[in-house]
């Protein structure tokens, strides 16, 4: 960190932390909890277990409880209105699986997992530690983390 | 705007933006297209409108082109695991109302408008003109556009 040198510089101190506090803003401030389903959920219980949970996007773990796919509202909205039957087809048919998930780490820059959001155009990233036998998860960053963080932005500082 | 006075203050610069920028930020500089459907419309058709479109809420309009209600893809989904059939069922069966619409406009602050995203517990707002016999709807501001301007501002500043 800079030194704060001589009292011609106090003006300075709330806008200078703006920028300070922008650039350290991680990934671990403001991510939230996982909600995880099993590949062999169906899709019927997987949109209950969505709408119970209240969330956007289920991940779906292996039998090692790592990061197998992902579920969006959107995939999940897709498939009820096709011609298969819910209550037969499991997750893992429909699920995006690896190598094509985005994810990020806590110690990730936010502005960094915000352009990754806008540039894989998805809601929701799965927060992850890698690990022997895959991806563990352990947060869920979202577009509502964001908008929490540029909130929490203007509050700091007042504005 | 504070007048620039004297060398001292040349360090501050960058940082001073940072702080005015972010309270400068309108809605109408991060809005974006609204897409609306007629009361009328079934279901079905809105999930595949939906798509098409590739957003996460519908706006729904009366005959005078006002607004009349809100679709996400929350409503959507729920109805399409219910016993309805999609392909009868109107849309202002399921939408949202006035008087419970959240919305905005275009002049709105964007710190006031993340915190009602955040508050009313929902992705989008439709961006409003009041008028005689309604609210005219000429854009829509979602969680995407907050974390569009929470990037735009860390760019400005090449953060």
């Amino acid at each position: 960190a800079r030194p704060r040198v001589g009292y011609f510089y106090a003006g300075k101190k709330n806008t200078g932390a703006l920028t300070e506090n922008m650039l350290s803003l991680k990934v671990k401030d403001f991510m939230s909890m996982p909600i995880v389903v099993s590949e062999n959920m169906t899709v019927y219980d997987a949109i209950c277990h969505m709408f119970l949970e209240d969330v956007g996007t289920l991940f779906v773990i292996d039998k090692n409880m790592r990061l197998a796919g992902v579920l969006s509202r959107k995939d999940l909205l897709r498939t009820s209105i096709g011609s298969q039957d819910l209550n037969t087809i499991p997750v893992h048919i429909i699920m995006t699986r690896m190598p094509n998930i985005a994810y990020c780490e806590k110690g990730d820059p936010l502005i960094a997992t915000a352009k990754k959001l806008i540039e894989r155009e998805v809601d929701s990233l799965p927060v992850i530690i890698e690990q022997d036998n895959g991806l563990e998860i352990i947060g869920r960053l979202t577009k509502t983390s964001i908008t929490r963080a540029f909130i929490s932005l203007a509050e700091t500082h007042e504005l």
